[in-house]
């Protein structure tokens, strides 16, 4: 089985690492879109078009199963990814409102993302349809900060506290952050500093290999413990994603792909 | 006389700016490339690959001289520009340079712009061959502080600390520093707290201007004071172009144009 794992990004490696523990049999094939990211602040429409057009190209290359490794493609466009194909298709919103419920107590929950996946509102919907209320708030300088190499860095520490302690003052029967950005679990640490004790950090890579890993198993997969192939494709240099994403996969990257799109 | 102006976002708004005001005359073409940008991270083939197609755009689309008023994408890809048209292109980069060279006493500039540009030299080149000496700084965070509206926050000022303090330390020769990317002029006076005193700060969008006036009365075009028509084209949202893009601009938007590229 070879599954397709979309980001705009290195984000989505995170996601990949946790499917290779949990999904350990099949062959991946990673898209990362990186000519054309930022996906956080463009709009709807532009989201789907990219997304689609990537999610296709790992269809042509032979991936039998999507997994939608980006917040705000999943935000934005996950019906539109899932229409454009005829293969299974998971994206992390469901599974991180999932991993939200499991953790929270009061069904309070703030979620923190990029401007589009909060403009979307897809978890706040997600997280209301479990019966939880949710606090959204945008961050769009984390990206930039995480992806400066700042993940552990005084002046994101006062970005955070800036987004977020008004938040937790207003809302103080909040005990889950959930991350909807696959670049946040960087900072995770960090986080546990800012937001108040007690408070859960919870974000969507397990709960979406989980999620991956039940589907499989109800199409009758059988796992069996072995390491198929991964290749890795970018739409922007090659160089830049292996040294960047050594970091977000937790493993060494010897070979990226580049890729050319037409839209 | 049509002038198509390029940039990958809103930033080049400074550039057109400065053109109503020199060549005041003109008809203008503005094309934001907003789907794709930030430029400043890209390689220098995607970067070259975008700005040739969204210029092609613009001479397609009647335009009779092209000011490249994105600082990435002069860097790295005005040759394949100047190339691909057969129109008159000028860039960003030569007419800072320049600017520098006459407030520059010492002959040491400082340059400030994204990963992208100094990771080309093009501002060193452009300096040295002026006979000047120059240090490059790659300044990733100050964008998206400056697209979040920070741009008179202690937090913006801290990372410019970070940046900036130990260059001027080390080259207290430096007597001028270059704006290298069409955003900073946003926060020209939170620099001007933290330059030491008597470094003067330019930045291309005057001179910029400047140039291409001087172009057109070689060409024996007659400047007669009448404000043109002025196009705005995007790629995405062309709500959020029009509402940040005021910023850039100093006057109101009424209207902009979405535009949809094949690359």
């Amino acid at each position: 089985l070879k599954i397709g794992v979309f980001d705009s990004g290195v984000g989505g490696l995170t996601v990949l690492r946790e499917l290779l523990q949990h999904v350990p049999h099949a062959d991946y094939i990673y898209f990362g879109d990186t000519a054309r990211l930022p996906y956080g602040a463009k709009s709807a429409a532009t989201v789907a078009k990219y997304a689609t057009g990537a999610v296709q190209h790992l269809v042509d290359r032979g991936a039998e199963f999507i997994v939608v490794a980006c917040n705000t493609a999943t935000a934005l466009a996950i019906q539109e990814i899932t229409a454009s194909v005829h293969i299974p298709v998971i994206g992390v919103v469901e599974p991180g409102a999932e991993q939200a419920m499991r953790a929270t107590k009061s069904k309070n929950v703030a979620v923190i993302a990029t401007e589009a996946t909060v403009g979307s509102h897809a978890y706040l919907r997600a997280l209301e349809r479990r019966g939880l209320r949710a606090q959204e708030k945008a961050c769009p300088l984390l990206v930039p900060l995480i992806e400066e190499g700042w993940t552990d860095h005084s002046v994101t520490e006062q970005v955070v506290h800036i987004y977020l302690d008004t938040l937790f003052r207003e809302h103080p029967q909040v005990d889950t952050l959930l991350l909807g950005c696959t670049h946040y679990p960087l900072i995770r640490e960090l986080l546990r500093r800012v937001v108040p004790t007690g408070v859960a950090i919870v974000d969507s890579a397990e709960s979406t290999a989980l999620a991956v890993a039940a589907a499989l198993q109800s199409q009758a997969a059988k796992a069996h413990i072995r390491c198929g192939e991964i290749q890795l494709l970018a739409t922007d240099s090659t160089e830049k994603f292996r040294r960047s994403g050594e970091r977000f996969l937790g493993r060494s990257i010897e070979q990226v792909e580049l890729v050319t799109l037409h839209e």
